[in-house]
């Protein structure tokens, strides 16, 4: 049990809700610190043993943490501190849960927008004309779901709900029971082949960088819609705008891109049947984040292990 | 149990679609007759003991039936066959079930982009603009069914999937596992003023014609979103344009109306977020309502009571 006083120091676009969270949480032997300006944070990080924050501004000072036990991620992707080089001396901890509702929300929104035609019909609107078309469903439809962590999962679990038939592409975990049917390893093409959508919600590690290349694209169907919630690397974004054109496909909604923000000469703004989020999926609310660390400080004081530590070596 | 030979005519717009389905299912002691004229059914009709179709077709060749046992409608809504003057010496019968999948697919589909800002956010999509504008939730929020019917129900049962808090306005039932909490009588106040959304599915009776008038409408929160799935006859069109336009509601998502189609000149099609979608929320497609006809045939055939029988003096 650490009976020594803990040093916090926060750095996110959100540090005063963060600061005011953790001051009425009242936790027990800690110091918080925050800093206005980069230069303040460098000098507060070299007597913190604890950072709190967004992983890309917390791996520029990384390398002046000297006392550093701990870090808490306040977004699921922690891909900044898992650049080559970087210190991997220190527990990372990561959020989990808090994007599933958020996730299912965005998805299902699209998925039934692009059913319902609702945009067309919203521009009929525009011209005043009672517009009859047909639209589809999604009940009895086939939901691919690539990756199956807590996002995946609770994708799923609103999939069964309405009724849809659900696939699970994993490593090789089978431990959702809102998947029909599990996939793994080299049968990612007859997975692709099998969904009427695919939702994409990998992180980026080795494994997954450039996974949907030209080849795997070609394996969706013709009128397939292809939903990425994940990381825009998992996907070779010139094979996506080629079969795209090509027809190949019927449509992505793309929430993540290789660079973001998208640069505005990039085709896929234009491009018929794709909808681009810049990146709002979901968010990372303070006072869903906050509970978090809380719990974490606390098992952290009392010797306990934390939750959701990430592995270095996996990625998540 | 019936020996004699049974006559049905068909009158839908989908005739053909119903014929096939018909020769399917070899349905015993039944003949069937098709009309391609007006006059042609009128014939038809004089002769037939059960008519298959559209409510509006089937009330113009009802004084032509004089042998008619039993109606079954294509469609839920059945209004056009209670008109006073008309004949109810027999058995009418609707279609329940079908609906309330593709509402609720149609119900989200709305709430979702219009928590989401998905127009906003294709519109910047146009312009190339990287937009992350906020966006809200329907988890934790409050749904408020006014009619529990098999719709009703259904919207619930996702509501609650979606994390929502229900609430059920209806006569006296409260049948449904999905409602949180029910609200009858002159408690219509009090439900309209705690909600979030207030998804309407009544059908047109005399209880319900105008029940949502200008005192109604001005119980609900101008945060509040109005969805009318039911029947246009139940909202006093004019005192909801009135407040729309006054912002003391938030918007709504309108499939019905006074009269269809919303004539051209209706400010309804340019108000902000009012969503105008032409009746298309749930069709009649032959292939559900197909079934529900054989059940019935065959309880027909066998003296046993059919399935969804119409109370004329309810009216659903």
């Amino acid at each position: 049990m650490a009976q020594h006083e803990n040093r916090l120091l926060i750095l996110s676009r959100d540090t005063p809700d963060y600061f005011e969270l953790m001051r009425q949480a009242d936790l027990p032997r800690l110091q918080i610190f925050l800093a206005e300006t980069l230069e303040a944070a460098s000098a507060h990080a070299a007597k913190c043993n604890i950072l709190l924050g967004e992983p890309g501004l917390i791996a520029e000072l990384l390398p002046h943490a000297a006392k550093i036990d701990w870090v808490q991620s306040t977004w699921a992707g922690v891909n900044p501190l898992l650049a080559p080089g970087l210190r991997r001396d220190y527990l990372l901890t990561g959020v989990k849960g808090l994007f599933g509702a958020q996730m299912a929300e965005y998805v299902f929104c699209y998925l039934l927008m692009y059913e319902r035609r609702a945009l067309a019909r919203y521009q009929s609107q525009q011209t005043h004309q009672w517009d009859r078309r047909a639209f589809g469903r999604l009940r009895e439809k086939t939901l691919g779901l690539l990756g199956v962590g807590s996002i995946g999962a609770e994708i799923a679990r609103v999939g069964k709900c309405f009724g849809m038939r659900t696939l699970g592409f994993t490593r090789a975990r089978e431990d959702c029971r809102h998947i029909d049917a599990y996939f793994h390893g080299d049968r990612l093409p007859e997975f692709l082949a099998a969904a009427d959508y695919v939702v994409c919600s990998l992180p980026e590690t080795r494994a997954t960088q450039g996974l949907l290349d030209e080849k795997m694209l070609a394996c969706l169907q013709p009128h397939a819609l292809f939903v990425n919630i994940g990381r825009g690397a998992v996907v070779d974004e010139q094979a996506l705008i080629a079969a795209l054109q090509a027809g190949r496909l019927a449509g992505a909604v793309l929430d993540v891109f290789q660079q973001e923000p998208l640069p505005p000469e990039s085709p896929l703004w234009d491009l018929p049947n794709v909808y681009i989020t810049s990146h709002t999926a979901a968010i990372s609310a303070p006072q869903d984040v906050a509970p978090i660390f809380i719990e974490n400080y606390r098992r952290f004081v009392a010797g306990k292990p934390l939750k959701y530590v990430i592995d270095f070596a996996r990625g998540y």
